[in-house]
C-alpha cells in the first residue's frame, strides 16, 4: 500500500494569505539543519532519538528536566523552554499529553509563538481536539509560520523502531517538508487534508478500534460459553464478515494469539485509561461542547473565526464503548491494556459467586 | 486458507451410543445416490440446483408448490412432504426460515422423523437457536439417525455460485460425509464441534458483523462531519487498527466502494429486518430465556435432558446493535440492506430542519 | 387511590366457550372452603400463612418437604404433589420461581391438570413469560377450569404483612372470585385485562424500575462528583422532573435515606441476579424469540393457537439496563440489592488506582 | 416542602477574601432600587416582567433591539449593552442561551465586568457548563463583586406565572440577597452550595429526566404491544416502583393525560434539540473535555486556578439517552417536544412496511 495518500484539496482554508512562501521555501530546503523537539515522554523521547539517528541536530526541552538527560547524552542540545527552541530552530515537532499542554507550549508566556521565526514549520504530533489544532494553526499563521497536526498511530514500540503511522493535516504545499522529518520516525505518513483532519482521522480510527475490541470481546466470550473453541472461533470470524483488527491481530482472549497483551496478563499495550481519555476527546468533538472557543478572551489571539467544527453526529456504539471503558477504569482496569475488556465482561469465578 | 478447520474434540457429547455406525458407514459411502432437499426458498433453490449440477439425484419438497417447479424442470423429483423425502433418501439437507419451521419439518405429523431410515444423515442449514439444533439432534438420534447443524454465511449470490461458507456442528466421525455434499454448495466447510456449534459460530459472526457495521457507519459519519474525505478515511482505517470487514469489504458510505449495496441505494444485500431477527436469536441465546425447553410436553420426545445451553454473557454492544436495528425497522428501513444504518444515523437534510 | 382498577374489556379472548359458568359460579360462592397453595418458598410461605390467618383451610405442597413444616404446624394439610392438591381444592394459588416450574406444576405427570375439577380457579402468582401464562390458560380451559395470572409487586416484607400488589390477568367475570383470595395477601389487586396482561404489567414495571434505578445512580454519582451534597441533590430531584421511585423511595446512595438497602451495605432487598433474570424475560418478550411455542409437539396440548404475543419493540435503555445488571452479576454483585449499581458505577478508591 | 433548602457549607471556596462585605451589605439592603436584566428571550422577557410587577425598576438590554420593545412599554429603561447596565444597577440578572454568550456578556468589550460596581450582585440564570460559572465567579470576584449561578427548572409557562424553580450556587452569605429577587420570578429557590452547584443540580435533573422519559416511552410502548391499555398501564406504574415524573406528570403517550405535549402532536414543551444540547453539556461535564480552560489566554482573566471540575463518572444510560436524542434530531424530531421519543420508538405503520 502506498505510504502516502492525498486527500481532497477543497478542504483547504482561505487562511494562507499572510504566509510568506519565499521564506517557507527557503526553510524547507534547509535539510539537516537543527530540528526542535518539545515533549520527551514515553513517545517523544524515542521519536527524537530517531531524528538524531537520521543525522538531524536536535534542540529539545521538556517540563521534567530528568526526561532530557538521555537525549542530551546522545548529543541533543537541551534548552529551558519552548520559546528558546523556537528561537533557534525553524522546524519543531511537539509531542504532548493533551490540549492544555499544547496550548501552553504554543501560546504560553514562554511558548513557541513568543519567538517563532517567520516561515517556521510547527508539527504537532499530540492527540488533541481537532478544534484546538485549528486554533493553534490560526495563531501560528498570524506569526507568519505554518502549523500542521500529525498525530500518530502505534505505541512506544513503533516509536522506538520508527514504524509509527502519521496522519497529517495542514496546507498541502507544506506536506513534503513535513514528510521529510516524519519519515525518520514513521513507516506511513498519510496526508489527510486541512488542519485538524489528522486529529480527526486519529479519533475516528480510535473510536472504531474501541468498538471493534469490545465487540470482539463480547463475541469471543459468548462463543466460548456456547461451546466453541476460542482459537477455532477466531479463525472462523477471521475468514468471515465478523473479521476485524481486534479479532485477527490483537485478539483479547488469552491463548488465541502470541505476542499480544492478552497473552501476558494484559500488561503493556494501550492502557484502558488512555483509551477512555481518547474517547472523551471524541465525545466532546462529536458534540457541540466546544462552543467555548468563539469567545471574547480568545479573540485577542484572533481565534474567534475558527470556532470549533462541532458536529452533532450520533455515535451510539462509540458512546457506549466510551462508557464501558470508564466503568472499567472505575473497577480497577485503568492500567491494563484495553483488550482486558474481555476479562471485564467475563464472569469471574470467585467474584461471580 | 485451508477450507476445512477442525475444532476441539472434547466438545463431543456422550450421546452417540445408540447410533449404528455400520449403517452410517454404508450410507456415507453411497455417493451419488438420491439426496433429499427440504425448503426451496431464495437460498434453498440455488443450493439444490448445485447438488443437481454435481450429479446428485435430488428429491425435494416445499410448503409452497410453486417453489418446486423450476427444480422439477431441472430433473428433481418433487414429493408432498418431509416424511416422503425421508422415506426415499438417506441424506437430507434442510434450509428453512426459523426454529418453528425446523421443528415442524422434523417432528411434525408429516415430519422427517416419521419415516427416517436408520443411519440417515440429516443436515440442517437453517439459522436457528443452537438449543433447537441440540433438541433435533437428540430426537434424530433416537431414531438411529444422525443430525448435523450447518448454517451458512453468504447470501443468494454465494448460494448460486456455490461459494457459501458452512459452519458445521455434530459428530466428528460424520463430518466427512457431510462435507461431501456441502462442498457442492460451498467454498468453505468448517467443522466447529458438537451439535449446535455451527449455529453458535454463525450467531457470533453475525453479532460482530452488526457491531462492526454500525461502528463503521458512526465512524465514517463522524469523520465526514469533521472534514475528512470518505474514501481517504476508509483507506486510513483499513491500514490501521480500525480496520474491519464493514470498512474494507462492504463499506456503508455511498461512493467509497463499488459493487456493494451502499452504491445502489441499499437495495439487495442482507436486509435490516433479517439482521434484527438474527440478533434476536442471539439475545435469546445469550440469556436464560430458553428455559422453556426442559418441560413436560417435550419430555415425550426425550428432549428434557438437552435443556438449552443458556449463557448469561453480557453483550452490551451486541444488545445495543440489536436495538438500533429494531429502531431502524420501526422507521422504515426493514427492507434495506443492513449497511443503511449509515443513512439512518446521518442527518437527513430535509427532516433535520 | 382505588385499590382495584379495571382495564379495557376488548382484550378478552374468544376462548371462554368451553367453560361451564354454572360450575364456576358455584365454586366462587363457596367461601372459606379449602384453598390449594403450591410453592412454599420465601414468598409463597408468608402468602399461604396470610390465607390461614384469614380463616381459609389451606392444602399445600412443595418440592422441598422441609418448606412445608412450618405451614403444617400452623394447621395446613400437606400433600405429595400438585395433582393431589387439585384433587381436593377447587381454588389453587401457585407461586413458583420460573416458567419451567409453572409448566411442570400444571402439565407435568403429577401436575394440577391431571386432577383439576371442572370450574376450578387456578391463580398463578409466579413471574413468568406472558406467553407461558397464555398457554397455561388454554390448557386449563380445556379441562373446564379457569386460569388467571396474578404476579406480585413487593418483596418478602410485603408478602409477610399482606401488603403485596397483585396485577391480575384473565377473564373479567372471574376477577371478583380471585380478588376474594388475593385481598387476604395484598393491599392492591389490579385487574389488567386478558390472560397474560398481569405478567405484562409486572414486566413493564420492572423494566422502568431498572432504568430508573441505574439512571438515579448515574445521576447521584455525577452530582456528587460535581460537588453537590447527596441529600440535597436527592431533595432537588424529588421536587423536580427528575423525580422517580428510585430517587424518592429507595435511594441508592448510602446515607441519603433510612431503611433502604443502600443504608445497609446493599444487603436484603431485591437481588441484582433476580433483576437480571426478570430483564431476561423482558428481553425475550420484547423480541420474537418465543416463536418456539407454536410448534408441533405442543399442538397435542392444544397450544398451537396461542402462539406467543411477541413484539419487536425497541427498548434501548431497557436492554442496556439488562446488560449492566449482567455485568454486575459477572463482577460479584449477584447477591447484592439491585440499588448497588450506584456502588458498581462509582470509582472504587482502592481498585481505581 | 420548604421552598428553600440549604446545602453543605463545606463546599464554599476560599475565594471570598477580596470582597468588601460592607459594600455588599449596603447593596443588598437597598431593595426596590434598579435591577439590571440582560437577555430578553422567551424566558428572560417574562422573568423581567415579573420583576417590574413586583415594583422593581428594571434596566435592560438584549442583542436584538426588537426584544426590548415590550419591556420598554411596560416602563423598563433600555440601554445599549451590558456595560451600561452594570454602570447603573448593582444587582443584575442574566438569562442567555449558552456558555459563549455568558462569557461575552461578562468579559466582552462591552461586558458587565467593564463597568461593574464594587459589591454588585450578578445572578446568572442561563443553563451553562458549571466550569464556566466558576470562571465567571472568579472574574467577578476580582472586580470586587459577587457572582451566583441560578439556572431554572420550568418552561415559558412557569416563567410567565412566576413559578420557576431556581437552583442557586454561590457564597451562602449572599443567598438571602439573591432570594429577594428570585422569589419574584419563581416558586422555589433552592440553595445548592458553592458556585457551579446550581448548574450541576440542573444538569443532573435533566439527565435523569431524559432517562426517565425514554424509559417511560419504551415501557409504555412495550406494554401496549403486550396488550395493556395505556391508561391502565400508566396507573399501575404510577402506584408501583416504575413511577417517575415522565409517567405520572408528563406521560408521552397520546390520550393518557391532558394538558401535556403528547396530547397535542408533541407541539410546544421542551424541544428535543434543546434536550440534546443540555445532554451535550452533561457529556462534556461528565468527562474531562473541559481541560481547555486552564490555559494561557485565559490566565489574563485570572481564570487559570479555577480549572474545570471535571469528573470521569460513567453515565451509560445518560450517554445513550443523549445519543437517542441526537438520532431523533437527525430524523426530523428536533422541533418536537422531547416526549416525542415515544413516537420515534413506535413502529410507524406506513414506514414500517
Amino acid at each position: 500500500m502506498a505510504a502516502v495518500l492525498r486527500g481532497s484539496r477543497n478542504l483547504l482554508g482561505r487562511s494562507l494569505k499572510h504566509v510568506d512562501f519565499t521564506l517557507v521555501s527557503s526553510r524547507s530546503m534547509a535539510s539537516k539543519t537543527q530540528v526542535g523537539f518539545i515533549g520527551l515522554g514515553n513517545m517523544g523521547k524515542p521519536m527524537a532519538k530517531n531524528l538524531l539517528k537520521h543525522g538531524y541536530p536536535v534542540i529539545a526541552t521538556d517540563v521534567f528536566p530528568e526526561s532530557c538527560k538521555e537525549l542530551q547524552e546522545l548529543g541533543a542540545q537541551i534548552v529551558d523552554n519552548p520559546a528558546e527552541v523556537a528561537d533557534q530552530a525553524d522546524r519543531i515537532v511537539t509531542m504532548l499529553p493533551s490540549s492544555p499542554n499544547v496550548i501552553e507550549v504554543y501560546t504560553g508566556p514562554n511558548g513557541i509563538l513568543k519567538k517563532v521565526k517567520k516561515g517556521s514549520l510547527l508539527i504537532d504530533s499530540s492527540t488533541i481536539d481537532p478544534a484546538v489544532s485549528k486554533e493553534m494553526a490560526v495563531a501560528t499563521e498570524k506569526m507568519g509560520a505554518v502549523f500542521m497536526d500529525a498525530p500518530v498511530s502505534g505505541g512506544v514500540g513503533a516509536a522506538s523502531s520508527g514504524k509509527l503511522t502519521f496522519m497529517v493535516g495542514g496546507v498541502e504545499e507544506e506536506f513534503t517538508a513535513a514528510q521529510e522529518l516524519l519519515t525518520c520516525m514513521g513507516a506511513n505518513v498519510v496526508y489527510c487534508g486541512a488542519v485538524g483532519t489528522g486529529q480527526a482521522a486519529k479519533i475516528c480510527n480510535n473510536m472504531l478500534l474501541a468498538i471493534g475490541m469490545i465487540g470482539t470481546s463480547e463475541t469471543m466470550n459468548l462463543g466460548i460459553r456456547l461451546g466453541l473453541d476460542p482459537k477455532l472461533l477466531a479463525k472462523i470470524l477471521n475468514m468471515s464478515s465478523g473479521r476485524c483488527w481486534s479479532s485477527d491481530t490483537y485478539n483479547p482472549v488469552p491463548g488465541v494469539m502470541e505476542g499480544v497483551p492478552s497473552g501476558n496478563g494484559y500488561q503493556g499495550g494501550f492502557g484502558t485509561q488512555l483509551m477512555a481519555k481518547v474517547l472523551t476527546v471524541l465525545c466532546t468533538t462529536s458534540g457541540d461542547g466546544r462552543e467555548l472557543m468563539s469567545v471574547a478572551p480568545l479573540q485577542d489571539l484572533g481565534l474567534a473565526q475558527t470556532t470549533a467544527t462541532n458536529t452533532k453526529t450520533p455515535v451510539p456504539l462509540g458512546s457506549l464503548a466510551h462508557q464501558i471503558y470508564r466503568m472499567m477504569c472505575a473497577r480497577g482496569y485503568a492500567g491494563k491494556d484495553f483488550s482486558s475488556v474481555f476479562q471485564f465482561l467475563r464472569e469471574d469465578e470467585e467474584e461471580g459467586q
